[in-house]
């Protein structure tokens, strides 16, 4: 499959939500939610069309959509359905303009998924593709902002009713305010922001990831029928390799300031036998490293498949005894340009490296 | 002075804000600074405007705007001028209506100065009321909510430029939001909320509240002039009583939340000569205790009033070696309700005890 999907209907939400899990890095939550919302609101509603951000008419009001907050929350506080709604008539509201089209800010179990159930409730299309090609924790971490895109005015809604706007000097900006706002509604809410025109979004956009996560699922699939290596059918769409395989003997995670941060400790089997590799997350996998090494680091895609079905495992769900295949791949480009490190490398997230690509560790 | 002030002239100012400090009860912020700003925009752009809230066009759009905060934190960062005006627009562009008339939420130094400063810049009226007849710390502690008028939508901005908008399911839910987003802002933000009709604000504010102020000033004022007892003056006007007077031997003030929370102790002198008087505030004054006697309570007034000058005390500038006098005085009688004292009782605050009246307590 490397033609374009057109729509996404109630059969297709399985693969796409599998295939948003295994890009999202180990972030964005438990797929298995955002398949449901979006399940029943295309069953309800009819399948979503496909729209790629260079077909989007240049005056487009492209309104992205998005769950903040920690997964290990998401997890046990579900969004209400008119809360996708109700974001975004609160931007709409705010700036005057009614959407014409939704998208996805990231690609990510639930942030892959809420999009689509929005786009279905409000029947409008929904772009095939996003602003980061993977997850990532924070607000300001889109190729948006590398187009100086502004993220506000941005809404925000909570599961009781309550709804904000933020307008502000900074992305980074409507990251903090958000982020105290998601906090303080019980740590997750959904939000609608870098509300852009068609043009702005075609120019912005990473192409095409609904497309590549359903067909993500569907190989994952194919080659669990046909008692293939699952890992080695997602590795291969994905252009990466696997630099670990191993047992997790130790996952240690805290939920803070609205995050799920930690690391896990994953003791290597089969051709890395006594060597343990070190995975540390920030909601997503952000380093690995085995022995003093760095094997890949942020903005390259670091993914934790099950080894035996290549089902993919988020940070929240990874525990004690997981047999791990992981993955390394290339990000979208952009986010090796000196403003896209700034933005996403290993320094922002606290830790004193140089950004690691996926193909350039010698694994020995 | 019975009658009503017509408009607030730079010469006023002055008075203003010293009756305003004194009916803030301890909070409310730097009389000093509101009355600066407030000065400066009615000598850049005229004298302001007063109406009667019985005197508002019914479909009056009336606009209360505050400063949002610790009182401490006020003192040392200053709003930009920008913001008073910014904070209308955002609210005016979020409820698609501009406003008509000026409001404050609360008598109280700053939170009386800046909508006066505001109405000046906006070259809009000054309704001469407001919604507390004195100074409380939480958003929904308003006699709006006494007659269910929500506090929301409502915006709020920063010195840096940010803006944010918010509309909840209640009154405590809008507290708890713009209370984060404040603290996120650098612990202070000025905020438009209880935007409400003509009607509604002349059903529910508490009348004439700024010409009250400014009668408080000159009677200090004229007090002094004439070298009569300035305290006497003001306890006069407010119909209250002194309930004691003594030095400030400690003071324990912390900055937690937004708010500035604390507790002095008046070492008695003159008539009240060995015993000491616990006064408890959170912003305001709320408790006064003597010997394990409850003298006075909120929702009534406790105002520190410097006992040679009269000039009022603020928590935040309190210290050792005051030598004040405490008076207790009545607040608007809506606030002795069940839903007053529900919104702003002693319990509210955290004390186990039943709201004690002004003129309650046998002094002995």
């Amino acid at each position: 499959m490397t033609e374009r999907l057109t729509q996404v209907t109630a059969a297709d939400v399985d693969d796409l939500a599998r295939g948003a899990a295994i890009l999202g890095t180990g972030g964005g939550g438990d797929p298995y939610i955002g398949k449901l919302m979006a399940e029943e609101a295309i069953k309800e509603f009819g399948p979503v069309t496909l729209v790629d951000p260079g077909d989007l008419p240049e005056e487009a009001a492209v309104f992205p959509v998005a769950m903040m907050g920690a997964p290990t929350v998401m997890v046990e506080k579900l969004p209400s359905a008119g809360q996708f709604t109700g974001t975004l008539s609160a931007l709409a509201q705010y700036v005057g303009q009614a959407p014409t089209h939704v998208a996805c800010m990231e690609v990510g179990g639930i942030n892959s998924t809420i999009p689509l159930a929005t786009a279905a409730r409000t029947q409008l299309p929904l772009m095939d593709g996003d602003f980061m090609g993977r997850a990532f924790p924070e607000l300001q971490m889109v190729t948006a902002t590398m187009y100086g895109l502004p993220c506000t005015p941005m809404s925000i809604t909570d599961d009781k009713g309550n709804a904000g706007i933020f307008a502000t000097v900074s992305n980074l900006w409507a990251e903090k305010l958000a982020r105290v706002a998601t906090v303080e509604m019980g740590a997750s809410s959904i939000i609608s922001l870098y509300q852009m025109s068609g043009a702005n979004a075609a120019r912005s956009a990473v192409r095409g990831s609904l497309t590549k996560c359903v067909q993500l699922g569907r190989a994952l699939r194919a080659a669990r029928a046909a008692h293939e290596n699952p890992v080695d059918a997602v590795v291969q769409i994905l252009g990466g390799r696997v630099i670990h395989t191993g047992k997790v003997t130790d996952v240690l995670r805290r939920t803070t300031a609205g995050f799920a941060r930690g690391e896990a400790q994953i003791e290597g089997t089969g051709a890395n036998k006594g060597a343990t590799l070190q995975l540390q997350f920030q909601n997503e996998n952000i380093i690995a490293s085995r022995e003093g090494q760095v094997l890949s680091t942020a903005p390259d895609l670091l993914i934790c498949l099950e080894a035996d079905t290549g089902e993919p495992i988020t940070t929240e769900s990874m525990r004690f005894g997981h047999r791990i295949a992981l993955v390394a791949a290339p990000c979208d480009e952009r986010w090796h340009s000196p403003a896209g490190i700034e933005l996403v490398g290993p320094r922002y997230f606290g830790y004193d490296l140089d950004p690691v690509r996926w193909n350039e560790a010698d694994l020995g």
